[in-house]
């Protein structure tokens, strides 16, 4: 079994590359070998029971693909992108990575699979995201709900979605595209992006910090954990692609909870003492671009195809506190 | 008034053109110029009282696009595609039409646009189609269900759209795309598509030949005339971007009605002797393909917005007989 990671240095990639080094399997077979590459090379997990590689490619660069598929790997994860904010500011540069970075791919691997005579065909997996939605919403959002997003990111996502599921139904590869939900807690420092307080205000309180909170606490948002993250790209790497049909992209199940139940749930978990590190300061900017978010996910098709996420924020902030913190609140 | 129609030799374009040059105006506005371009060199209309062009284009060549761009006409017409079933032989050709063509469109105009200092903005009407749309369907299908195409057609029209509308939202184009249903009665003779029965069906029979229907009569379809198609075209160059929001791609209106229903009103417009020309016979290959099409749907958002489509398919009936037959039943 050979793995390829595109996106390996970023958060996600980076700790699921570490899953795969502690399992030494993916998919119930064993790995032989693990390529990790991303803008910057990725640093290998420590400890590791197979060959890895790592380097740095530029994916807007056509002729990356076709080096990368040449090695045929059985399962590529491909998470590689422009966040939402550079792809809103940076019109070409979002464009020439979530776009045309995937499209290279997917056509690098068409080649590749035209070149062995159709016997190899891969997983793979691409992290799309709830950005392909835009409102307005129905309060819980329906899996055949349609994409129509409101950001140059969220359309590059989509367009990778379709094209995935064309490449895929024509046989030139096997495409599993997941939504994911806003990962919390993300690890880290506090950054600029809008979405930032949501991890923020859990994050920086456990850690004997205050926090900022610039929105009502009567927002409602998606949630899910690294490690949930983690879970859906192992269960996509792994799942029956005819059991999933043609819609080849998934919006994954996720915590639906507002800004306050989340701050009962660090209650909960911390006590007062933690949560009053949450200061409150509303930012009118932020609380626009918020209000046009999506807020609750049915996720039907995803929770019946075996993605798991957590149950509860409780869970979410837990899981922070176990693989982050080691246990420790301040 | 400056008009651009890509894709003028085909036969909408075509029938746009001619109404452009008999109304010489558009959009509450007097026509200047025109200019026609297709793979192959278009005719110009008879009898016009303004400057046309002819010239046959390649719109898969980046070129293509920056000098059509730089005439800066202020309404784009682009209907130019590789149709449904060619898309889906020639999976290269397909993508460099449909998907590539229109994308070098969009970016020669958002060029273009900057290098007008902004002054520069036209309207850019996109031909898209129901094939953004795959089963399994609701029995009447919403303007907010989702795009989950089946055949590379109708993925690279999906595509058109979201770039479409990332294009509007963004300032540098504004963009009406516009999903035409199933045009019936196509002129012309009978040919291979797929779909062809339903234009066969009436067409032939009203000109004085057989027939033959390869489905059921219980198979509903969802239609609209040439005429009708080249009105849709009109109002989407005429109405007000501010009106559509950043949803810019809408479903247009049509008529819903089962192959049955179609007879009947063949019946009731040209009578027994006419509808006697039909002839069964059943396709297994053809009733396949038919199943995953869309039926009927709901075009809310375009009804409000002015779109009229014909009320009853006996109006579509008369309205080939009055454009394509001068009144005359075989």
């Amino acid at each position: 079994m050979k793995v390829l990671v595109i996106g390996a240095a970023g958060m996600v990639g980076r700790k699921l590359c570490e899953r795969l080094a502690k399992d030494g399997r993916l998919a119930g077979r064993a790995i032989a070998s693990l390529d990790m590459v991303d803008v910057v090379a990725p640093t290998a997990p420590a400890g590791v029971g197979f060959a890895v590689t790592t380097a740095a490619v530029d994916i807007a660069d056509p002729a990356t693909a076709p080096k990368l598929a040449a090695a045929r790997p059985d399962v590529i994860f491909h998470l590689a992108a422009i966040v939402s904010g550079e792809a809103e500011q940076n019109f070409d540069k979002g464009y020439a990575i979530n776009l045309d970075g995937a499209r290279w791919l997917y056509e690098a691997v068409r080649q590749e699979h035209l070149r062995s005579g159709g016997a190899w065909r891969p997983r793979l997996v691409f992290t799309s995201s709830i950005a392909v939605f835009g409102a307005p919403f129905a309060s819980t959002i329906a899996d055949d709900f349609f994409h129509q997003p409101l950001t140059s990111y969220g359309t590059q996502k989509a367009i990778g979605e379709l094209l995935l599921s064309d490449y895929t139904r024509k046989g030139f590869v096997d495409g599993v595209a997941i939504r994911l939900p806003t990962i919390c807690v993300r690890p880290g420092k506090p950054n600029a992006a809008a979405s930032g307080f949501f991890s923020n205000i859990i994050r920086e309180p456990l850690a004997g910090h205050e926090a900022v909170l610039p929105v009502e606490d009567s927002v409602m948002h998606w949630h899910a954990s690294p490690r949930a993250a983690v879970g859906f790209l192992l269960r996509a790497a792994e799942i029956d692609g005819e059991a999933i049909g043609p819609r080849r992209a998934l919006t994954m199940p996720g915590v639906g909870v507002t800004v306050a139940e989340q701050i009962e749930a660090l209650r909960r978990v911390a006590g007062e003492r933690v949560v009053a590190r949450i200061r409150r300061q509303p930012d009118a900017a932020i609380m626009k671009i918020v209000a046009g978010w999506p807020t609750r996910f049915e996720a039907k098709r995803a929770t019946a195809l075996g993605f798991k996420a957590e149950a509860s924020f409780d869970e979410i902030i837990r899981a922070h506190i176990e693989d982050e913190l080691g246990g420790r609140i301040a």
